[in-house]
């Protein structure tokens, strides 16, 4: 299965067109079962049995069942296929970090599915591409109203859905939205951005989630708070500020354009050029990069380029997919090597508009 | 004359193949006239007859009237030509800074000429591609002792030539050597190498002399001591200590061909992609990466350019040449975007090798 989903995206990220500014919408839910306790406490033969009912459940679930889901073991998958899940945000660190008790369940298409014994019994999750928090959610309050029906929640009528962590409890809600905002930081403008948001209420992350770096100029934002909110005023709260920093960014991208062309081209042309030449890239370097070829398509700077394609070029570059797609475990000077070889190949016809 | 002079690196730096790791050997005498004050405490009136005699006596030497010498009196010249002349080496920022009194002789093809009131009355210079100090010392020496047939220079028998500044009494010698250690850079070796020449008693600057940055892995080094030893000693123990260095960038340039071509070959086809693509290029990047290129071109991994080109197109972009050429002050930002054009330009046909 792994090595069918390793050659592309995940198909939900193809099923748009070009997605500009905001790349893609995120919402899960954490959700526990009554009675069990939490997988941090759990021992082991209690967190397997609890998985297999889950597993179970999940997949016949009609919300589930219909996107023929595949289950994925954390106790029997190799560390690269991990690594792989990890690349297409369908699993965390720290699932891939347990063991036996601890799975996936994805939808084939990969929009919908949850991570069992992570750090709560369960994490429901969905993924679409572009600004659509609300029609995720209705995906992923189906499963999680489909699942009650078969599980007593771990509920409290004082605070809400009960979490490993206090900072989950409440709607267990936490919805993000992933936004290129390369125009805010060739302006310097992305740290006033950032501390806006962190003063308002809503987290900043990276790429690849907590603890991550803003690599790429990817910025991942959503609510901070799951208590004393219905999960609406939660949405609404997101849609509006990422609407507003959106904003920010088209502006900022118009101002590179007229006041600054010569800047924001020679910052593109740059990103082609270290991209097409070097024999040895790091998937930072090339995630950096990739962040000005991204602004270079959008603004129809470059040519023979898609979005689409650059999303592929980022996630079939990354360290898992790299491995996997070469059939062996290389050293990091192995894959730099194999990474430019395979950029400088998918840029081939890539050429600057003027 | 400068007009003519500025669409070409100076004829003395074409009159020999490719030059490889050491760049030119130059040499200078610090001489004063007796009878006159050092030119920081003459008056103006002073100054300029002393200097109307000198440049009536230098041009009249048969050691420069041969080569067809050309006077630039530092009162009337432009600070474009003269920030001209300092990027040919000609002159240095001190003479440039001075007006009436100070002037620059030269020969056209700008292998021999003589600051006339810079620190001292007189500062004879020579200078020729490779390592040639025995050469361009026989040279000077003889301008200098056609010159003291007409002239009584400042001397004590116990101290030898006085000079305005007491590191140069003595022999009044400065003998340099200009090289180009990137594989030394690229290795991280280059630092250990500055500091073993330092203890040794060598000095060690930058492309542009004294106080100036080792820009494009560009580096001189001179003798300290001008007392104490005669001309040939000097001379001998920098050619000597210059041969060593040769060795050890030598050395590393064998070990990158060996051990590191990978990391060579991307950090050559690097510095290739920026100046090619780039829309704007300062300066000091535009030097640093052409020292990737020479170095490139020097061990055959890129084709369709010589180190010649590459010499060309250092000296070409220069602030001062790029506005001579332009016919106009340009500003930085200007400068960045006609510099980077030109440089693509010339780099238009050239590859990597493989």
């Amino acid at each position: 299965m792994i090595d069918e989903m390793v050659r592309k995206p995940g198909p939900w990220l193809s099923t748009q067109k070009d997605t500009g500014i905001i790349i893609s919408s995120r919402v899960r839910l954490a959700r526990n079962i009554a009675g069990f306790r939490f997988p941090g406490w759990a021992d082991e033969q209690e967190a397997i049995c609890l998985c297999e009912d889950l597993r179970n459940a999940l997949v016949a679930l009609p919300a589930i069942a219909d996107s023929d889901p595949i289950c994925f073991d954390m106790n029997s998958l190799p560390p690269v296929d991990k690594d792989i899940l990890k690349e297409r945000h369908l699993i965390s660190n720290e699932l891939a970090l347990k063991g036996a008790g601890s799975a996936l369940i994805v939808a084939r298409d990969e929009h919908v599915g949850a991570m069992i014994n992570e750090e709560d019994h369960l994490r429901l999750q969905a993924i679409s591409p572009g600004l659509n928090l609300k029609a995720v959610w209705e995906k992923i309050n189906n499963v999680d109203t489909q699942l009650e029906n078969r599980f007593e929640y771990a509920f409290s009528s004082r605070l809400g859905y009960l979490t490993a962590c206090p900072t989950n409890v409440g709607t267990g809600l936490r919805a993000s939205v992933m936004m290129h905002l390369s125009g805010l930081r060739l302006l310097n403008e992305i740290d006033a951005v950032i501390r806006g948001l962190d003063k308002m209420g809503f987290a900043v992350r990276g790429l690849l989630g907590e603890g991550s770096e803003a690599n790429g100029n990817m910025f991942q934002i959503s609510n901070q708070g799951t208590l004393g909110e219905t999960e609406m005023q939660i949405l609404d709260n997101l849609v509006e500020i990422v609407e507003e920093v959106a904003g920010h960014e088209q502006n900022a991208r118009e101002r590179l354009m007229c006041d600054q062309r010569t800047y924001l081209h020679d910052q593109v042309a740059r990103a082609l050029g270290v991209l097409m030449f070097a024999r040895m890239l790091s998937s930072t370097e090339a995630i950096d990069l990739l962040s000005g070829l991204r602004l270079g398509v959008e603004l129809a700077i470059i040519r023979g380029l898609s979005v689409m394609d650059i999303n592929e070029i980022m996630l079939l570059t990354q360290p898992g997919h790299l491995q996997k797609m070469s059939a062996k475990i290389l050293s990091i000077r192995e894959r730099d090597e194999i990474r430019s070889k395979i950029v400088a190949e998918k840029l081939k016809n890539v050429h600057m508009c003027d």
